[in-house]
């Protein structure tokens, strides 16, 4: 008989927009957010967008007694804003910057300058092995028109890929992050069809919060109706994932949001909603490699029928980074070709002023300051067409480097494929269906 | 009694120096790659410095049918130049980029815009799985005063983290490439040590190739005498690292390097010699658990005395990072200034041109052409030091965020020592000493 032993860990996530001097209320609202957790002692706290060094020394100091270790991940110009809390002792921590997150020229957006990743910490749970991960994916400014579409799916192929890979020795695996993605979105689907990560807020027992585990909703007062756009009431872009392992059975307990505000305080913790999530840890210790292996094994068996429906959605993705490829490449050729006219300018201008019979009868010789200010816009040009270009061929390799795994990938997928008697192999070339239920399932544990 | 399974790999390693139109005889010597290659059939090919993507597509077209699967990693500006040629299939690959890379104006090495990375492939060998790892670390160009050293010494440290946390689901690991570090250099020994990667050079039976395993010498004619400073016969800085698992024991039968010709040709195959190792896979099948445990247990206490070895090494490691990180910061302040100092200039010209008598008396009015040409040179000072500015920001974040890893790393090593009876946790403290042999085990496995 399987001897289990129980472990409860509550988990919280929360994006606490904390850019200085132009976030509303950062003091005063990190001020709230320390003595919550200092009160709340979450096991294990993910937030995103602290992006002060300050502001997260701060928090460390006030937070000392509650959560003794904690990790501050740096990248980009002004870090990567993820922080991790932690009652548990933090044994190491590892970050992968995503290859593809915006462009500089986009100031008003900042992306590019906050270096977005995912962390990763080690930490033992009693005695299991956590790999937790905090994550924060490039903002959508427009859903429409989403110009950082592939940039995002290129992201979430990057993270899938990560916690796969780094997760395979871990007993437990728990992330948590503001994806900037809906739950159906294309980048959703991929993560968590191919990670078999689950959904806190579609496994709860227990829910308590914003309609639908809405995070980003309109009755925050921090949120202006038109950010919203056609989602009126809300929408849900924080989460909580977690997964077990073939020793660790996970579930959870309960789940809940802040909704928009917190009581005696004038204004909530941040423009997104908090989340909480209360999951309990099931080891099996004595027979656990037989049984388990057993277990795995079925799970394998009823995953194979799914294996199509990753396919769909690989190629999905991959359709979504060869319209990247196209624009980065068009991008490319723009500033090229502003390049080389930038170039023929200035020579047409050297040629001027050194033959007089070009100035074409034009009684004085060139102005010599019209002359230097044409010089100097001409190399104006050539030195930003140069840093474009150089900047969209580093684009363009990242979006080929992630085109040609995902290739891989499909192919990979679709030999498993023909292993399953029952899967549909002329499935995984159509295009797929507009909406996906996602899948919980691992085809490459 | 345990069944055991014996597998015959053969890896083979190359810095192909394929700088087009600036290495010598490139196409030459890309076909007797491609023809050595073909004929040689060897399991598993890590290629270096494939610069051109043309290249490689002529070198997979050429090695269709001795490795029909391949893969080439992208990343910077040119590429990463790493390619990965198989007999056996892979199944997925991934990508990561090294946070430090050099400066993008040395362009004269030309590092940062190849985009150095460690790329991974997951191929099954036979019913093992086995992760593969090519790379190419930033190069040394003098060894005196290497300006390089904070950020091959990060390089060497995301890679042992890379290896260590990606590899805990694999049955066998395989490195292989271009370090650029000698077998004592501080990155190598923290490679080595965190990973418990074992060289296939100190560990093979049979070694036929050039004196110490070197694989830079000054017998290739492509080699200046420069190049190799006091180290008259040449170096070692290609390797082929591996391990094996709980459940497979690998073995190194033979190891070759060429030696600075190629009998029948003119010239070598590159400017680095080539490796070749036998690797030989013996996987346990039936008993493997119990029996295997017992292994890793006893491994892992005969490693316990070696744990403080690795604190000194990350110790070393953080003290490297720490100059490095100084070094930036004093780049970036100097930049800050010459910024403050452009903009001052320009300040002081616009009050000249427009407060008359600020120009001293002088006779005529500021000269128009001498005050658009300090305008520029103005602009211009700004625009590359505010750039610059910008870059040094992030090349200190990524020194931070290493170190504050490292320093994560010590701490959770120091706690595992005071574990051991026998260690010695006053040993940690102090620096270590100078001639370290590298040592095997893996305190994290």
């Amino acid at each position: 008989m399987a001897n289990t032993d129980s472990l409860n860990v509550r988990v919280f996530s929360l994006n606490c927009w904390g850019i200085r001097y132009l976030s509303k209320h950062t003091p005063q609202r990190y001020a709230m957010i320390g003595d919550m957790l200092c009160k709340e002692e979450h096991d294990i706290v993910f937030l995103q967008e602290v992006w002060s060094e300050k502001d997260y020394l701060s928090l460390k100091k006030k937070l000392a007694c509650s959560h003794p270790h904690s990790h501050h991940f740096k990248s980009g110009v002004i870090g990567s804003g993820l922080a991790i809390f932690s009652k548990h002792r933090i044994h190491e921590t590892f970050l992968y910057r995503y290859s593809l997150n915006g462009y500089p020229y986009m100031a008003q957006h900042g992306d590019w300058f906050g270096g977005k990743a995912v962390g990763m910490a080690v930490l033992k749970l009693g005695n299991l092995t956590a790999n937790v991960y905090v994550t924060h994916l490039h903002a959508e400014y427009c859903r429409d028109k989403d110009s950082y579409l592939p940039h995002r799916v290129v992201q979430a192929w990057e993270l899938q890929q990560f916690v796969r890979h780094t997760s395979a020795g871990a007993d437990v695996v728990i992330l948590g992050g503001d994806l900037n993605m809906h739950p159906q979105d294309l980048g959703s689907r991929l993560l968590m069809s191919y990670t078999a990560l689950r959904d806190s807020y579609v496994e709860s027992a227990k829910f308590d919060g914003c309609e639908d585990g809405m995070t980003l909703i309109a009755d925050n007062p921090f949120i202006g109706k038109k950010e919203l756009g056609p989602f009126e009431k809300g929408i849900r872009i924080d989460y909580i994932l977690f997964k077990g392992s073939s020793k660790t059975d996970i579930y959870c307990d309960f789940m809940s949001t802040t909704k928009g505000s917190v009581p005696d305080h004038p204004f909530p913790y941040s423009d997104h909603e908090a989340l909480t999530a209360g999951l309990r840890l099931e080891t099996q210790t004595p027979t656990e490699t037989d049984s388990d292996r057993q277990r795995t094994s079925k799970k394998r068996d009823s995953a194979a029928g799914k294996v199509a429906e990753l396919v769909d959605i690989v190629t999905e993705a991959r359709t979504e980074v060869k319209v990247g490829l196209h624009c980065a490449e068009r991008m490319r050729y723009t500033a090229a070709r502003t390049g080389v006219m930038g170039l023929a300018l200035l020579f047409l201008e050297l040629a001027i002023a050194a033959v007089p019979w070009l100035a074409l009868g034009a009684e004085q010789p060139f102005p010599r300051t019209s002359f230097y200010l044409l010089a100097a816009l001409c190399f104006a040009i050539l030195l930003t067409t140069t840093l474009l270009y150089l900047f969209y061929t580093m684009e363009l390799k990242s979006l080929q480097g992630a085109e040609d795994q995902m290739r891989l990938a499909v192919g990979s997928l679709q030999e498993k494929l023909r292993g399953f008697p029952l899967a549909q192999p002329h499935n995984a070339q159509r295009r797929p269906p507009e909406n996906h239920e996602p899948s919980t399932f691992t085809p490459e544990e």
